[in-house]
C-alpha cells in the first residue's frame, strides 16, 4: 500500500479525515473546486496539528505531504483509500462516484461521509458498487475515534476488511453496522435529542445553555464513557438488565415526549437486550462496573477540573468555598488531600511525577501564606524552582490520605530552601523533597530579593523552624 | 443551619443523596423501611467515600453522622433539607409527604427526587406546598453535579433560595426548571434516546455493545464538556447558528427515526435558537469555541487513556502499533513526545511534576531496552528509583516537542545511577535528572543484584557512556 489517500471535498469533515490521515503519515490528494479550500483545509490543519499528537504519549509517524488537484482523476489515481465528503445530495454524490471509478484503482476503498444516504443508494448505478461503502466520521474528526463502516450487500469483503484494516492504522475505531438503515446509528441519536431540544426551546421550558447544562453535568458525563445501556444495566443492579426494563420500560407509555410510537416491550425484546447487554458486559460484576464508571467520571471530571472547563469549573468553585487557612504551627501542613485514581501508573502506585507534583502544590500553598499569592505574582514577583531532590520511601496507593509538612531551611535574600516531608497515616514517610528556589522579577526574568513583607516573614520562619518552632506571622 | 438532612427513601438514589450531605459535613437522619436499607446504603456509601473525595484537590469536611429512624417524624423534625426518594407511586408520595409535613420544620426544603412526577403533582392537597420541589438528581449522585430543581407556582421563592444555596455548598449544580414539564428536561433526552435505542434492537440493527460503543466513542466525547448546542454551534462556524439549523434543519423531515412528530422550523424558531445559542456562546468566536472543545477531549480522552477505559484503551492499542524500538546510539534517546495540554498549571507552563513524570517514563523506556521489561518484573524483579535530583532551566510550554537524552552514570550491582537531560528545538535543556536506581526483588522487598543479563548491558552501557560512546547491546 503506498499510502496514499484522496480527499474529495475539503470542508470540515473532509478537512478533518485529511488531517487524520496526513498525521498518520499518509501522502493526501485533495479536489476540491471551492477556490477557498486550501484556506479552509489549513484552519482544520492548524486545530488537528495543535490536538492530535496531543492524545498521545509518543510521536507520530512523519507527517505526509499535501497536493491539490485540479481533477478528481489527478486525486483518485494512486489513492488507496478516497473519502468522499461532498454536499449531501445524491445526483452530486453518484456523479463524484463516476469520476471516481473511471480512474482509481480496483483495490481502492471508495467511502463517503455520508449521514444522509444508504451505501445502496450511492451505489446506485456504480461500475464497481463493490468498491463503495459509507464512512461516517464525527467532527473533529481528528480527535474523535468513531467511525460508522456501512456496507451494503453489494460490497465487497476484501474492501470491507482492508476499510477497517486502515481505520485501525490511523487510530479510528471502525463500527460496523451490520444493516444498511437511514442515519445509520449515531445520527438516529443525535436526531431523537435535536428534535426534543426545539421542542423544549419552541414551548419555552429551557434555553440552549440550560439544555447543555442540562446534558454535560449529568448524563453526558456518563455516556462519555459507558454509553446508554451499561448505564443502565449498572442502574439495574444486581438484578440485572430484564429488571431494569421491567422497573423503567412502563415510563416509555407516558407522555413524555411528543414522538410517542415506540415498540412494545414484548418478554421476547426485554429478553434479547438482557442477554445482549450480558454478552456485552456479563464477565464483570455490578460492583466491577460501578468502580469503573466511577473512575472514569472522576479521571474525566479531573481533567475538565485542569482545563477549567465544563463540570471541572463546578468542582473548582466548590473547593474555593472548602479551602481553610493553613497551619501554621511548626511544621507547617502545607497539603492536605487524598490520592485520585488519575495519579496512578499501570501498576495502581502513585506515578514518579505525583510526588513533584505533591511537593510543587505544597510549595504554592507555603509560598501563598507568606505573601507571595496571586496579587503578588500579578505584580511581577513570583519565587522560581531551580532544583528538586526527591527521596522516594515508600509506595503510595490511590484512596490514601496524605499530609505535606514543610519547613524553611534557608532563607538568604533571593534565595530560598524549602524542605517537605509527605507523610500519611501513622506518621510513615512516604517521601521527602528539599527544594531550592530563587526568587525572580518576572518582567526582567533576573533573580533579586523578595519585597519586604515577604522577605521578613521568610526570615523569621527560617529562623523559628530552625529551632523547631512555630512562628506567628504578622 | 444545622447542617442536617433527612433522606426518606436509602436505595441507589436515596444513598447518592446521603453520601453527598455525609461527605460534606452534614449530619443524616435515614427512614427506609425496607429490612435492607442499612446494607444498602452502606454499599452506595462505600462507593461514594472512594470515590467523591478523590475529586478535590483538597480535604472535604468531615463527615458528619448518619442515624436511622424507624419513624419519618424522627428523621425530618430537626432537618433542613428532606429529600424524599421513594417508589415512583403518587399515592405513596402524598402520604409521605403529609408525613413529613406533620412534623417538619416550616423553613426547611423538602425535595423530590422523582422523574415520573411535576412538582405541581406532588403538592396536590399539601398541607404547605411551599416548602416542596422536585430535587431531581442523576446517578451517581455522589459524582454527577446536575440536579434539576423544578418548582411549581405554588413554591415559595425563599424555599428555591435556600436549595440553590444548599445545593451549592454540596457541590451540586441546581438547574432551575422555570416551567414545570413531564420529565422536566433530561429525561426527555434520556426518554428519546432510550426508545431510539430499543427500536435498533427490536429491527436487528444493532446490540446494546454497538450502540454503546457508537455513543461513547463520537457524540458521547462531545456532549460530556459542551452538550448539544455549543456543538453545533461549533459545526455551522463562522456563518454561526442559524446557517446550521438552515442545512440540517430538513433532515427532521426525513423518515430517519420512528417518532417523527417534529415541531415546524419557521423562522422565527430559527431565530430563538440563533439568539439563545448568542447569549450562551456568543463571547467566544467559533476558533475559541474549537478549541476550548479540542483541548476538553484531549484531556477527557488522555483521562480515560490513564484508566485504560473507553475511547482511552483505542488510543493506547494505537500507540502500541506505533512504538519503535529505541535508538541506543549515544547519547540513547529515552522519550520523545509533545507536550499535552493536560500537563499544564493554572498559568499555562508544564507542571514541576510533569518534569519526574517525563524522567520516570525516560527510565521505564531505558529499563525495556536492557531487559528489564515486563517479564522481567512479573518474574519478580525490578528497579525501584529511591532518589532524583531535576534541575529546572527552562520552561516548557504545551505543544513543544521535547526528548530525553539518558546515560548511565553508574552501573554498581544492584545500584545504578542514571543521568537525563530533557531537551527541545535547537538543543535547548529544559531540564535534567539523576535518577539513583536500586535493583529490588520484589518478593523479598529487599534490594539485590540484577539478573547476569541485565547487569551485563547495564555494565556495558555505563562503560561505554563513560566515554561518550555508542554501545550495541547483545
Amino acid at each position: 500500500m503506498s499510502k496514499t489517500a484522496a480527499i474529495i471535498g475539503g470542508g470540515v469533515i473532509g478537512g478533518g479525515w485529511l488531517a487524520r490521515f496526513l498525521l498518520n503519515g499518509w501522502d493526501i490528494n485533495v479536489f476540491d473546486p471551492d477556490p477557498e479550500a486550501e484556506r479552509k483545509i489549513s484552519e482544520v490543519l492548524r486545530n488537528a496539528r495543535h490536538a492530535l499528537p496531543m492524545l498521545y504519549d509518543q510521536p507520530l509517524p512523519a507527517e505526509g505531504k499535501i497536493k491539490f488537484c485540479t481533477k478528481i482523476k489527478d486525486a483518485v489515481t494512486q489513492a488507496d483509500w478516497i473519502q468522499e465528503s461532498v454536499p449531501e445530495r445524491l445526483d452530486i454524490k453518484h456523479s463524484v462516484f463516476t469520476e471516481i471509478q473511471e480512474s482509481c484503482r480496483l483495490e481502492a476503498v471508495i467511502g463517503s461521509s455520508t449521514s444522509g444516504f444508504k451505501p445502496s443508494e450511492l451505489q446506485e448505478n456504480a461500475m464497481r458498487p463493490e468498491q463503495i461503502m459509507v464512512t461516517h466520521p464525527f467532527n473533529p474528526v481528528y480527535l474523535l475515534p468513531l467511525i460508522e463502516l456501512v456496507p451494503s450487500a453489494a460490497t465487497g469483503s476484501k474492501h470491507i476488511e482492508t476499510a477497517k484494516e486502515v481505520l485501525e492504522t490511523i487510530g479510528l475505531y471502525p463500527l460496523h453496522v451490520r444493516k444498511e438503515i437511514d442515519a445509520h446509528i449515531a445520527d438516529r441519536f443525535l436526531e431523537a435529542v435535536w428534535r426534543e431540544g426545539l421542542w423544549l426551546i419552541k414551548d419555552g421550558i429551557a434555553t440552549t445553555e440550560e439544555i447543555d447544562n442540562a446534558i454535560r453535568f449529568g448524563f453526558g458525563l456518563r455516556w462519555a464513557q459507558m454509553g446508554l445501556f451499561e448505564t443502565f444495566r449498572i442502574a439495574g443492579g444486581e438484578a440485572g438488565m430484564a429488571h431494569f426494563i421491567a422497573q423503567f420500560g412502563p415510563c416509555l407509555s407516558w407522555p413524555w415526549t411528543k414522538l410517542t410510537h415506540v415498540p412494545e416491550l414484548t418478554d421476547e425484546l426485554t429478553q434479547m437486550i438482557a442477554d445482549q447487554s450480558e454478552a456485552q458486559s456479563g464477565h464483570k460484576s455490578i460492583r466491577e462496573l460501578e468502580r469503573l464508571r466511577d473512575n472514569n467520571l472522576i479521571a474525566m471530571m479531573r481533567a475538565l477540573k485542569q482545563q477549567g472547563s465544563a463540570a471541572g469549573a463546578l468542582i473548582t468553585a466548590h473547593e474555593d468555598k472548602l479551602r481553610k487557612p493553613l497551619r501554621t504551627t511548626f511544621p507547617m501542613r502545607t497539603v492536605s488531600r487524598i490520592i485520585p485514581v488519575d495519579w496512578t501508573d499501570y501498576n495502581g502506585h502513585m506515578n514518579e511525577g505525583r510526588y513533584g507534583q505533591i511537593f510543587s502544590d505544597a510549595a504554592d500553598a507555603f509560598m501563598i501564606e507568606i505573601g507571595a499569592d496571586a496579587e503578588y505574582i500579578a505584580a511581577g514577583n513570583s519565587f522560581f524552582t531551580a532544583e528538586t531532590t526527591i527521596k522516594y520511601l515508600a509506595e503510595t496507593l490511590a484512596g490514601q490520605n496524605v499530609y505535606v509538612n514543610t519547613q524553611v531551611l534557608r532563607s538568604d535574600g533571593k534565595k530560598v530552601k524549602l524542605f517537605h516531608q509527605m507523610r500519611g497515616e501513622n506518621d510513615i514517610i512516604f517521601a521527602t523533597c528539599e527544594q531550592f528556589m530563587l526568587h525572580v522579577n518576572l518582567t526582567t526574568r533576573k533573580s533579586c530579593p523578595p519585597l519586604p513583607h515577604v522577605q521578613n516573614r521568610m526570615d523569621a520562619l527560617a529562623l523559628a523552624h530552625k529551632e523547631n518552632k512555630s512562628c506567628t506571622l504578622v
